[in-house]
């Protein structure tokens, strides 16, 4: 697989370029760079997960908790300096709102077709259902509710929140790395277990491994930058809101690697690695990766308020909710994910109606 | 029992046609009308169990399942005629905090007189907590909320969240009838069990039945078209908001069987039959009645959209969310019925202060 | 402790009586009085505790249950006589938020320190889940909400929220006092085992603890007086808004006393003590003192209604709604503990960026 992979990021990257160069339609060379975006994040994904493997499970760990989601801190960072903030927003949402209904309600469908009713452990999920109503429900929620009234010091309360959202996100690691390794220990038992039987967890050696996360991180850096350069041209040309792109279409290309392996550890009844790599995900994206885009906004002397709009709060609340409700009992079934599903459609045909914002 | 209500039936039935055909007040025959309907409500829902008991669990639960509120539909369907989109989406509000809050509020009071703690199946009331969730808190806010945007294609969102909830509606009924049988079997071994001391599920044989949901359905019918064909200055004259009449005397005449029979089963301790009548109907009215009339609407060719006003939204918000909290232990006592019938005098004079809208 | 108390209350009233007579800087003896506050509420409450304990377990838990909170209605009310209605509603907000995220968090964060996982009555908790969504979740946001629509009548719909909350705490009285007194009792004996040890619990014998109240409520409030009738000016002095001193100021004076005392009962591992105190405080000024000072206000002549602004509101909503995921589970660690106190740093930052209402 890891070789049909190289091929297709070498193949789409060569496309992108000849179009760009060549002045070719931006709405190709957009749809071109982003498939070629969806490899090149697997195999910094692998290439991750190889130096974690090397470097021990706390070091690891801290290692897939900070670098697991680096092409989403990408994109965002060249969507930063073309100004594009909606998008910025909207890529949160659609990266919060898809781990959580679409990954997890199709790992929670396909793992229950499979298997009548499937278990997690309770005390995890419970942790992060706390986190996700912290993170998301109150964190985006109060700037984006206090911005209503008449204030002042916008970048305070954003800055505020952004602090807090990271100390809580670390504070997290330190309680599942150290003072409470045994609640998440066994679910490294379980992925040792799983992924031992195929030898599959060590793709690469250590400096091999350093040498393939440079190189793919350089990669995914230039097509980023030509993926957001023209994105407002585009929209307009294909009739998409930027809303609908950055929720849909980016927060897609992003995760697509970790979406087919949470599906895949569900069909394999590997529940706590699936919801792992979802709740896990959306939590690293609305607690690090959005409080770091706004520390890197405020550097580069532009900062954008962590203010979203109705329709980006409403959906982010109804998915963390929805999925509260679906964890705590510690259980899943096919229509669980079903429900989750549905909740992500009606969502994304939501979006889809939404005007240009 | 059944002879009154037939007797009520015939006497309410005469008097609103003399009313009506003596151009008498428009007031006293919506009442009349209003209270026929109450008895033959009740008459269309023994038939239509009698008719399920003959079909056999799966045929019968289907048929539950879908005609259970079919008075509903029958009022939505003339009040929609009649270009009444507030009163259609005023009932279905109500019927939605009616049945959470005031049917399985007085039964986990009534039931809490009696026995001091009262028990039910928690994965039916997860499984619910989860419909609940997903059929009001996300299919009817979304549409709600993203029209606060500029947006497009209205009917389109309405259209994919009315799609979405019936699928996800005969999902539900797939699961608890075919995939997970046993999860629900034993809420009719234990309805069996109930009703079958006194012999009275079977009120009727097949072909009897038969005729009686008919003869009933078809004066269903012209009491509900008489019923809100002079809503409007009806409601003028009382110095009552169309809203208030569609969220409480509306919500109260098509459920007003079920209501006592919810109340009598806590009475006698069997609280699963009572939650999956108080639930149960507030799924099927958000998840099956609201998208069939939708579409039913769409056909008319005067589409209304499922959009909600705030204080529409706010209240099934926070029913759904006080009732998850209640169920989700899996335990009631008086108490916590005595809070959610609390909630919706609250909610009912909330709903009286409002002027017409 | 009683003593050192005593001294600074003494000297704190000296101070801002000077202050007062001799007009000095307002902003001095409004914070002269703040902290002469804080030892007098302490002295108010061990008065009231050792009268409930000579009063025996149900009259006791009746009296804590209403006068537990009696500084805070006697600031209220003086603020009402000022017309100070935003302050009153703001340090409703600053209790509530407060209770539950603060002394909450800090009583996990504290307990958990020395504790890995302290565990709590679980049937408590979640009857207490559903009266915090029913008394904040719904009592506060009905009123508020529907405000928003064209309505009449708003002192109606105040005064049916203010007497379906004040009907359903003395049932929750009754409840946890007479009807299911097991489900509480064994709270008090931990607690009569905690406290037994230093026989701290009765400070006063009965008529010099009736002498203290006495003497301590009069001194309160004449502090009290003091401290509202120039709050307008000092808010504008200071730069603050009327609505951040009530959310922090005035909340925390009120609580200090007991906020110790939680922490200190979390740190001993006593955590059903703990959880009585934050959330037992926050029920009794949702769900008694803001009905009671509404009817004080009816009777004053000048109501005020109970419509809270959008961020009032929100953190109310988002405070219980994490609070409920964080109890759900019976059990808490420091990490829960972090994530309230950081979520109530995040509102008391948003307070602060508010402009002056």
């Amino acid at each position: 697989m890891s070789r049909w992979m190289s091929i297709l990021a070498v193949v789409m990257i060569v496309i992108s370029a000849v179009i760009r160069f060549t002045h070719g339609s931006e709405t190709l060379q957009f749809f071109a760079s982003a498939v070629a975006i969806i490899p090149l994040a697997a195999m910094m994904g692998q290439a991750t997960e190889s130096i974690a493997a090397h470097a021990g499970p706390r070091l690891g760990g801290l290692l897939s908790a900070t670098f697991g989601n680096a092409v989403e801190l990408i994109i965002g960072i060249f969507s930063l300096e073309q100004g594009l903030f909606s998008l910025v927003k909207a890529s949160i949402t659609g990266s919060i709102i898809g781990n959580l209904l679409f990954v997890l309600g199709l790992s929670f469908f396909v793992g229950g077709i499979r298997h009548p009713i499937q278990y997690f452990n309770l005390r995890v999920a419970r942790s992060n259902a706390s986190m996700l109503m912290l993170g998301v429900g109150i964190a985006f929620v109060v700037p984006s509710i206090f911005a209503l009234a008449p204030h002042e010091q916008n970048y305070a309360l954003s800055f505020g929140v952004a602090a807090v959202s990271l100390v809580i996100y670390i504070l997290g690691l330190f309680f599942s790395l150290f003072t409470h390794r045994e609640v998440s220990a066994y679910i490294e038992d379980e992925a040792a277990e799983t992924e031992g039987a195929g030898h599959e967890e060590v793709k690469y050696r250590l400096w091999p491994a350093v040498i393939v996360l440079l190189i793919s991180t350089v990669l995914v850096s230039i097509e980023s930058d030509w993926l957001v350069e023209n994105v407002k041209s585009i929209a307009a040309g294909l009739g998409w809101s930027e809303v609908f792109i950055g929720v849909v279409v980016v927060a897609i290309i992003g995760n697509a690697a970790e979406h087919a392996s949470a599906v895949w550890m569900a069909w394999k009844n590997r529940m706590d690695l699936s919801l792992e790599i979802a709740v896990g995900s959306t939590l690293q994206v609305a607690m690090f990766i959005a409080p770091v885009l706004f520390f890197v906004s405020l550097m580069m002397g532009n900062p954008f308020e962590l203010v979203f709009s109705w329709p980006e709060l409403i959906s982010m609340i109804a998915a963390v909710l929805l999925v509260v409700i679906l964890m705590l009992d510690g259980e899943s079934n096919w229509l669980e994910g079903a429900m989750a599903v549905g909740a992500y459609l009606v969502l994304a045909v939501g979006f889809y109606t939404l005007h240009t914002a």
